[in-house]
């Protein structure tokens, strides 16, 4: 199986690819892989995730205010939409099905480093335009659509490991990373053209890319200590 | 038919009833259930509300954002994905089959007074919280609730008017009427309690629901005005 | 005296050249310079242009926001703060001296075309980037320096009228102009580069500025209406 | 001397009594005071504070936009202006005279530490209002206040850490904090009334408090990692 999710990624993540390695080859990722993960470090991990889909949730919503045409703002209402109406739902009963409410999700304190992530995100979008945005939340995205294909061999016994891998190797996120690669790679050709490469903008794109990653592994980071 | 569109909005509305009346029983309107409208005015018409409607998107995007709670998200996610790809489409397609091409949607020349109620909308949902954006869009959801039962039992001879109206007395469209009801009052409750009459926020509520009533009037005065 | 606000405002200026002309050379404009201009309506005038001045701040303000580099930062800030601290008092006074008081001012009912140009920058402001929203701005900052320098000979008898004209043409309000049509010029150039008509935001940046010039004709058009 | 930033943040800091002691007692100040902080380490925080600084402008810009009547907007545009045209020339002046030039600062690395709490207060701003924005900026305003007071007394004989304390327990920075108590208790009571303690709003402002504290605590904790 060949990952491509567009140009304009493959050139962000070659660019970058000591940190993106380190991202989506994390500990976390290894062990969960290899079943040596602790259950209570995945369960934190999955809460601090909730808290995180709230707001990744909400960034994707100002992708859609952030568009110049219609077909932009589908592909961005239909990411919401998938977010809202299904992976929260997923999150709730698989938490449910270890014992933690849905109660229990929304109380839950939001770790610095979920904090930071979102919150660069959130902010890129508001203070940025569609490409600030799409540079921030591709890292998430794509990165979790390469651990699904990285790992779709993977059978660690642990029922809800299996099922996260699952997730993220399906059919269904898969295309919509490469509908969300549709988007980024067109969205970057309208407003920069062919000669991207050489524009203002672009040097911003690449810092909120790298950025981003880095927020990412901070959030692997914190995962790992959450343990108590 | 008991039209009832929640608490908060009946009350509001009482308390503005006579521009309330102007707006949702305006000539553009009483004219349309009669079929003495010129189709001139209709087709300029149906062009600035496709472009009132991708503000409109872009809005209720915006609640998602300003939403305290995922129930909260739910509804708004689901407006957005109602606007962006089934009412986007039944405007394209309608002014599709009277000869106006989606080309011609996207490059069409957006009235002053189109502006001026999209970005009134719009900047009270950046500027203000999920309230403020509430009060300025629920005149539009409601007005056109209320026209469309108001004038079920009309029959227009022209096709188009009579399919407009359809859609606007649609259970479908009605239900999203309940729904967007039910959101606001509880985000009132939820927010400034049983005796939210007397707090603060009320009289930025009522002032920003008023405002957003007389920009509607000033749409259809600008439809009637689009006669070339 | 020449008057000279940049390279990019000439551009766009000779582009909408008649609009810019019916704005700048409005009824309003020379009713006022030859003193045949009723008082209530320039102090209805006034008063819009109140509550026009502190949306217009809010707007200036985001330009802060939306600034790549420290140099852009200090003169968005020097000019919201010869708004708030200067021209708004002016205002104040003015009006104060002809017997409507702060509160007035701050009661009074901010009319719809009042609302459609200033929502209209505020959004541009959030939606967009500095130059989305720098075009959206200079209309207003440019018109009233050209009238200024226009009517610098005029000698209404009115006194208000003298004062308001001398208040654009005094060398205070046109060192802003000039400072703004540095920060416009050099914003164009740092992100869009030198070939800058070619770019695809160029086009955007021609439909704001052009957006915005004809609400300002609307904004003159309802001083005109407010004569009760 | 006496401080008391007003009575809002004297609850709020109450409340959280021990990470607010965490935060102004932090190691970091307690080495510089007596002289034993690593100069690397302070001219590292110096370059992050600079970045720091410029969002926190901004964030400060965005609270003159979230304000509902002028006097908000004065005290607001008073720190923005007090912040871009002295608190950043100072950085730049101090950092200047250690070899550290405006273009280094410029181009420094923004750590995830930083990153989280600005970007943590601007989307408080643009998501919520005034007083979850000015819940977010306090404790930074108020903390580095308090700081300047407590050490008020200490002689620390390297040049730039008796300079910095000096800032902050200067009377100019002291008065810009009882400007902004100011504007932090009418804000509340304004918009939430003498019974704020019993609004669903109080909840949310805790929380943002809290966190800001946090955040803050994260932002020491990085400095004292950046010793290369």
């Amino acid at each position: 199986m060949i990952m491509s999710y567009g140009k304009i990624f493959s050139i962000l993540k070659k660019n970058d690819l000591s940190n993106w390695n380190f991202y989506t080859k994390h500990d976390f990722v290894t062990k969960l892989t290899n079943n040596t993960l602790d259950k209570k470090i995945f369960l934190n991990y999955l809460i601090q995730d909730y808290l995180f889909l709230i707001q990744f949730s909400k960034a994707w919503s100002l992708a859609i205010i952030k568009s110049d045409i219609l077909d932009e703002m589908k592909i961005a209402a239909n990411t919401v939409n998938g977010l809202i109406n299904f992976e929260m739902d997923l999150h709730i009963n698989l938490c449910g099905s270890y014992g933690i409410s849905k109660i229990d999700l929304e109380n839950a304190n939001e770790e610095n480093e979920n904090i930071a992530y979102t919150r660069f995100v959130l902010e890129a979008g508001y203070s940025g335009d569609l490409l600030d945005l799409m540079a921030a939340l591709i890292p998430c995205v794509f990165g979790y659509g390469e651990i699904g294909v990285n790992n779709s061999n993977a059978r660690p016994e642990t029922y809800m490991y299996q099922k996260w891998l699952n997730t993220y190797s399906s059919h269904e996120y898969q295309q919509i990373c490469h509908e969300v690669a549709k988007l980024f790679d067109n969205a970057i050709y309208l407003r920069l053209g062919e000669n991207y490469i050489n524009s203002y903008k672009w040097n911003n794109i690449k810092k909120i890319f790298r950025r981003a990653v880095l927020l990412e592994v901070d959030f692997w980071n914190m995962a790992m200590r959450l343990d108590k």
